[in-house]
């Protein structure tokens, strides 16, 4: 198909595939002349990938680029693909880790992991997201919130069960790439949007009389 | 305290201070002459709120006012103060909803509520949120994953009735309040960190031969 028809048909303005081409998220076309290009459904496929990673999962263009070299190099161990997704869903650091009392969470973030006996690396950079959490909710007061972390960290491991299942249960080696990536984003973004319905579904019960 | 002291005790810088000042994030301090304002605790406790809501709920300026306002509206109903707070932290929403596979999915998003016998505000923002992750993964053939809804939703009604339960079991107000924007960011990211650690863990496990 032609760039025009490959904006159609994936919803992505004109402008914004060339951008794509420019930065080379978005390999090019098959050329067929003097500026004319044939695509393909990789492209509309990888321009979808794209658009995920980036509005649903709030990705960076940097961040983008990071999983998709990823998931292009056939020589990475899937468990491998799993952190650099990770990595770049983490984004950039906050100013202010290494102080004290943020080094102090980072070793309570670690403790939490050891004590459930999780295999993680040591340079895991959900760790310092959880050493971010720790030491904001500490420096506001709100520890008594770190009374959850037991409960979280139960569900987390029994639906992580059924979560790297489904992925492995996929037959080939592509679309279990594909599903690494988006589980990782896309089953965030679905699991934070269920709490806050629970959340809202429970707050309902507890604050108001029965109508 | 003097501005340079309400700075340092903070760990925020003196632009950032000024700057919050200006946008009325922060209240202005008690006049001591021209150029001088004395600040106290509640104007630190206030800019750590701010920090945290920026720093680890990724909150634009515009969502931190928002919540602020709520926090600080002592009519407004606890249950209604939840509702703010998801809202700021919503963001932006997608361009492209409202399109048939969108409205498609926010179909299925107020079914899967609906089946579990969840009572929530029908333009609850997290509704719209769960429509745009089912699109995406729809979009992207990854739809398989929503086999993890049903697991995702038992896990966050169960959590919630001890997330809630943590929040009213404050005594005062004012520390409910903070406990619900906190829970609810901070406690997102909690959880998030846990399950990427989580699935690292159960991943080595499941492909990687022990060592």
């Amino acid at each position: 198909m032609k760039i025009s028809e490959l904006s159609r048909h994936s919803g992505v303005s004109l402008p914004t595939v060339k951008y794509y081409l420019r930065e080379g998220l978005l390999p090019a076309g098959r050329s067929t002349g003097r500026n004319q290009a044939e695509y393909d459904v990789t492209h509309l496929r990888r321009l979808r990938l794209i658009r995920a990673l980036i509005d649903v999962g709030n990705l960076s263009v940097a961040g983008v680029r990071q999983v998709l070299l990823a998931v292009d190099d056939g020589e990475l161990p899937g468990h491998h693909l799993l952190g650099t997704a990770h990595e770049a869903i983490a984004g950039v650091p906050r100013a202010d880790r290494g102080g004290p009392a943020w080094q102090a969470a980072r070793e309570e973030a670690a403790r939490i992991v050891a004590d459930r006996g999780w295999r993680v690396h040591e340079h895991a950079p959900a760790l310092d997201q959880l050493a971010d959490a720790i030491a904001a909710l500490r420096e506001l007061g709100q520890q008594d919130m770190l009374a959850m972390v037991d409960g979280y960290a139960e569900a987390t491991e029994r639906l992580a069960v059924q979560e790297v299942g489904l992925v492995l249960a996929r037959g080939d080696r592509a679309s279990m790439v594909e599903g690494l990536v988006t589980g990782t984003v896309l089953g965030e973004a679905v699991l934070t949007a269920l709490r806050r319905l629970a959340q809202e579904h429970t707050s309902a019960g507890l604050t108001e009389p029965p109508g």
